[in-house]
Formats: structure tokens, sequence, C-alpha cells
């Protein structure tokens, strides 16, 4: 078991952002994917007779080419076979996160409090990121329940100090309304489907649309049509983040530049041509692969997304 | 604002609870209604004057009997002038609660970050009570949004290290038997309607029902026949509990004696006649007014339920 990160408070992340600088972030990549493959091999059935051979002859100068030996995770694999992926004892699992789908075919994630701690960081990086502070009042439209993103994003505005209006998406878009108009919401936090459903159906009070500094999205793309919906609708500005929840929670968020996402550190990415599985030139379009390098619980490998 | 207790951890609470002798019982109450009724006093508009007077003759030898001349708060108050309870300023509050009732007549619950690890540590104590340990599997079948209990009870589950499935009362009850079946679900919490009906409309395999221990209900009254229901087709030990959002979560929980509720110490009660207000003999019924002594954001004094 790894040891749990002790000072994870805000003043701990912020000052970790702005130590890191290109230089080092080389080094640290090479110390992750070392210790993500160790771990992995260790304590996952699935990868340990994946990747005993590759262990043998790895070292911090051949990690990042070795690497690309390693044969792709697929979604079917966690799919199917979660358990093989598992890499704590079952006792030390905190939460099971499912991504949506229809009963049956839900894939299961595994979170140990490591991890859970890992994600809900992620999400107060993204708010960071957008440049919330701690007068905000965050109401949080994503779907409340089995899909455990919601709760953990609630976790991550508490940790802000923000105030919280869970609303989810279970009211009716006027009560959704209703609270925006009382509470002085100034974030609105939800899928892009959902926002734009919002963004149609209400006409906020001016007063109210100038509050609303930040609406930030996840889950889904958002269509340009549907972004202008939302700005007009809402106010506010757009921020785009990146996650997946198989992977713990957010990947990437928006800052206030909006030039492409800020990715968290504890991913190694790679973008692969989807027919060869050989990495595609620089600026050309190809499959994302990801691979989790801190995850505790149900670390993977080159996860094909 | 008041200090925040910093070693609320598990070991520290359970200490805490066997330190307790009736004789230190009393010395507690009277420290927590002084430093109670000071805190209102200096921070909450409502009570800032209504309690002035009382104030001034308040000491460790009256203040149980000098209580009893503070007028009671009524829910008419509370739910139509909710800012003049708040005691700590706008940005230190964390999180809202809401009642359940129609749009317009929710009652606001204001929660700073205090309070909130106080509801959260009155759900940890109510899981002691009931014998869970850390190897359960927890299945919240509570409303997860804007009605705060199912979040913090899934805040209070990561922290006795349960691995919870926060299914909510979304899914349908076949899929709710899925969760149950295939996680080996040991401990089932929701309200007693939503989990009367649960048990009216599956049938679980026998494996599945032995694996069940705990039925944990609360937000509502249990008819004998429902829990005769409710035993028959989940099995389990029915443990009910009772709270109030407004009054901070958590009040007292069965434990395996099942001979009354533990009440929770942050609390003082009273019971009532509620045509005259005054304290009705031992043993018989009335009504119950609830003091809430150690709440920040929202203290309630002599609140009548």
């Amino acid at each position: 078991m790894r040891k749990r990160i002790q000072k994870n408070d805000i003043a701990f992340l912020k000052k970790e952002i702005t130590k890191i600088t290109p230089k080092t972030t080389d080094y640290l990549l090479r110390f992750n994917i070392i210790n993500g493959l160790k771990h992995a091999a260790k304590n996952s059935p699935y990868y340990r007779s994946l990747l005993q051979p590759i262990l043998k002859e790895l070292s911090f100068k051949n990690c990042k080419t070795i690497f690309r030996k390693i044969p792709f995770t697929t979604q079917e694999m966690v799919k199917e076979h979660p358990e093989q992926f598992l890499a704590v004892p079952r006792e030390k699992i905190a939460a099971l996160d499912f991504t949506y789908g229809s009963t049956g075919h839900r894939k299961v994630i595994y979170n140990s409090p490591w991890d859970l701690t890992a994600i809900i960081n992620s999400y107060v990086l993204g708010f960071i990121n957008c440049g919330l502070t701690e007068k905000e009042v965050v109401q949080i439209v994503y779907s409340f329940g089995i899909w455990g993103v919601a709760n953990n994003i609630l976790h991550a505005t508490l940790k802000l100090g923000f105030l919280a209006l869970p609303t989810g998406n279970y009211l009716s878009f006027q009560e959704q309304k209703e609270f925006i108009e009382k509470f002085g919401t100034t974030a609105i936090l939800g899928t892009p489907s959902y926002i734009y459903n919002l963004a149609k159906e209400i006409t906020l009070t001016p007063e109210s649309k100038k509050k609303i500094k930040v609406i930030m999205m996840g889950g889904e793309g958002l269509p340009k049509h549907r972004r202008k919906v939302i700005e007009e609708s809402l106010g506010g500005e757009i921020f785009l983040n990146y996650g997946l929840n198989e992977l713990g929670g957010g990947i990437g968020s928006e800052c206030k530049e909006h030039a492409g996402y800020h990715i968290f550190p504890n991913f190694l990415f790679e973008i692969v041509n989807p027919q060869t599985g050989e990495p595609v030139p620089d600026g050309e379009f190809g499959e994302l692969v990801i691979t989790t390098l801190k995850r505790e619980a149900m670390p993977l490998i080159r996860y094909r997304t």
C-alpha cells in the first residue's frame, strides 16, 4: 500500500504547482512511470504476468521508450474483468464508481481512500484554474448517485470553502432558476447537455445573470452553437474539463487563457494511430491512450479511450 | 467563530464516549448550555435581543432553570427568516441543506465546516452503535441531492472505511437488487418508506439475504407491519434513527439493545405540554423541544419540533 499524502491541503497544492518547472517535469514523469509500473506489476493480477518481463530491463534511462512495448489495455477488459485490475485488498476499497450505461454493462471503478483524495484534488485544481475563490456560490447540477462525479465534486467544493448548492439534475429547470436567483449562484457545474437544456428553458433576471462568473462543464463535448446558447442565456465564462471516471476523475482543465487543457500530473498521455498503435506526429489527430501513474486501487496502463 | 475540533477521528470519538460518566454529563451539559447561549446571543441577530437580559443573570448554578425562561423558537420563524438565525458571516457557510417540501416552503439550513464535521460525526456514532465494522458494504438508498442527508452519510461511510454504494433512490428496485447481490451488500441505509417498498418488490437469493447484517433507517417512523415486511424480505437487524436536518443531522440512534435511542451530546432535550409549554412529568407524552448546544452557523434554542 502506498503512503497517503498527509498535506493535501490547498496551500500545499498551490506550492507544488509553482515548484514544478519544465526541467523537473521529466524527472518526475520518469519517477512516476517506474513507481506506477512497479505498483501495478506487484499488486494487480492482470498486470503481474504482463509486466514481469518488462520490469527486469526497466531503468530510469529507458523507461519512456520501454513503456511503449506494453500492450494496450482495452475498455472491454476493464468492463468484463474489473477484479483483474484490482491492486489493493478488497477491504481497502472505499468507494465504487460506475460509468454510465445500462445495467450489466456499467464499468465498475474501484477507489481506495488515497484515490478518492487524488480525484477530489484533481477537481480542486480545476477550480483553481477557473479562478474560483472561496466566496463562490457553486450550484452542482451533475447527477448525484452511483456515477460518483457529483459526490466527488461536492467534496472538492467543501475543501475550497465554497458555498455548495447540490441541486443535482433531478429538480425542474424552474427550480434550478429559483436556486440561482435566491442564493446568488456564481458558478454552475454540470454536463454540457444538461446545462444547454437549462439555458434554453430559463431566463434569469439581469442581476442574477451578472452574478454568474463561471460555467464549468465536463463529461461530454460542447458543440459551438450550444456554447453560444449557454453564454447568452446564463452569462459567465465557460470552462471545459476533460476527465474519465475509470482513470481518476479530472484529467485536464481549461484556465482563463482557454488555450487547451492543463493536464494533471498523475497521468501519462500518448496519442496513437488507432490502427497501428504507433504514435502519431505532433499536431496530428489520433486516439488518446492514458496511463494512471499514481492510482492505487485500480491502475490502468496504456488504456485506450 | 468557534475553534474547530482537530482530533475528530474515530479513535478520539470512541475515547470520548467511554470517558463520559453520568457524573461528568451534568458538568458538560451546563458548560455546553452556557457556551451555546453565549454564542447565539453574540452572533445570531434573532437571539441577540432575545437573550441579552437572560445572559446577565446566567451562571453555572442556575443555567438549567434559567434556560426554561427563554421563549420557544418555532418552525415558522426558521422557515421565514432563516438569515435571522445565522451566527457566522455568510462566507463561512460551507453548505446549505434543505428540508423536504414544495419549492418556496423548503426550510434553508446553514452549515459551517464545523457543523458539517459534527453532522458527519453524528452519523459515524450511529454506525458504531449498530456494530458496523470497516468491512461493511453499505448501500445508501437515501435521496442524493439538496436534502443533504445522503451526501453527509456518504462522507461518514468513507470515514469509517466502508465500501460505499451510493445507489440513491433513483434506480429501479431491480437495479438495487442487482447491486445488493453483485457487491455483497451488508448494510442498507435509507428511509423506512423507500426500504419498505424495496422489500415488497424484490426477492433476494438466500446467500445475499444472509449477508445483510443491518438495515438502518431514519427520517420517518416505521409502522410495525412494515418492519415485519422488511425483516422478512431483506433480513438483517433493523436500527431506527432519529434526526432533524435543521438541528444537525443525527440526534439519536438505536444500539443492539434496542431499548431506546442513544442521544448525541450536542443537544438539550425537553418534553413539554404543547398547550402550556410546561415540562411534562417523566414518562408522559409531550412535544419534543430541542436546543442545539454546539451548532455554529445556525444555533436553534428551544426549537419546537
